[in-house]
């Protein structure tokens, strides 16, 4: 998991009407994800190719932790920004914020 | 998370140099897999364009199912062909057959 | 969730009256489950005694990989002894108890 | 997979004698682990009696899905209370929870 950098700005930041900044080393995601579509791509031409089963199971099982691995530390990150400044903020936003983040949690605890 | 080498032969490679043809509707799971090439992608520009972390979330859920889905359908496939088969020949090979299943059933249900 | 009907007779029972020999180390089974059922009674004390959350959570997460070490343990019993039978007697009972195994192992998968 | 040891102070016991108050339902919970260790008994019998296997594996996955909803339940408590009173704090401690509430979502969804 990341370390949040005390100096990246938070979602909600008065300067931040673009992007959600909430992505603490967008860099390390994007290059997480870019391996993701190659095993991807890789699981296609191995059903293609008719490559012994068993294997291709393995290569989805690969896929499937990698993405839990994205999705847990995008889910601390979320949790580390606009939960927390949502939580400081008060009121019914943070209630929002905080059914959002479980509702997401379930989805991927049941996947 | 290794990625198959192309110059290990598979199991049941050695003596059987045709692709394994167990794969139920070939078509059918190529065109899943493509899609979920398309939802790696669509993942990879959100993070990209720092789109909201739960709107991210949900499409990992959504991706991780339909690995699942795949990986379930080429499993029964695998059950229904190959693994009746070697049960019927019997013998050492029917057991490596499904200490090879249980293997990758329990990847499945830890990934 | 439904607790399965006593009066209602599983697949192959209606030939079989005595019981289903297929558990390779029954004594085993009964010693984990006896284990199971006491992380479940330490979990309802925890909640009772309202313990720190987080730690209720990691009890809660190791009883289930406990259930899930039982689950993949009777699974590998069954593909051994029952789904190999039936591939070997052949015919519409081999179909259906491999339909039933890849069903229970999506509910597995999928919990 | 161990049983917390009932000496050993959780983290944030040492400072706070009295129970913790966050969980917002305690009698709904305990009704619902009371229900769990009765399926876990039941689960039991049914290998104690040599039940039909995927009877007892159907039984295993919804023991699994109920053990889950009250995790999910609990986490989203925990989120709502301590996690954002320790967020309103601030400093260290907040970190802390966080770091504890992502860990323990990794187990929930890898277990």
């Amino acid at each position: 998991m990341t370390t949040p950098d005390a100096t990246t700005p938070s979602p909600t930041s008065a300067d931040d009407a673009a992007p959600h900044g909430y992505i603490v080393d967008k860099d390390k995601y994007l290059a997480r994800l870019r391996r993701i579509e190659g095993q991807a791509r890789g699981i296609h031409r191995m059903v293609d190719e008719e490559q012994y089963c068993i294997d291709i199971l393995t290569q989805i099982s690969a896929l499937t932790s990698a993405l839990e691995g994205v999705a847990l530390g995008l889910l601390d990150d979320h949790l580390r920004h606009c939960v927390v400044d949502a939580a400081i903020r008060g009121g019914e936003e943070a209630e929002i914020k905080i059914t959002e983040a479980s509702d997401a949690i379930a989805r991927l605890v049941r996947s």
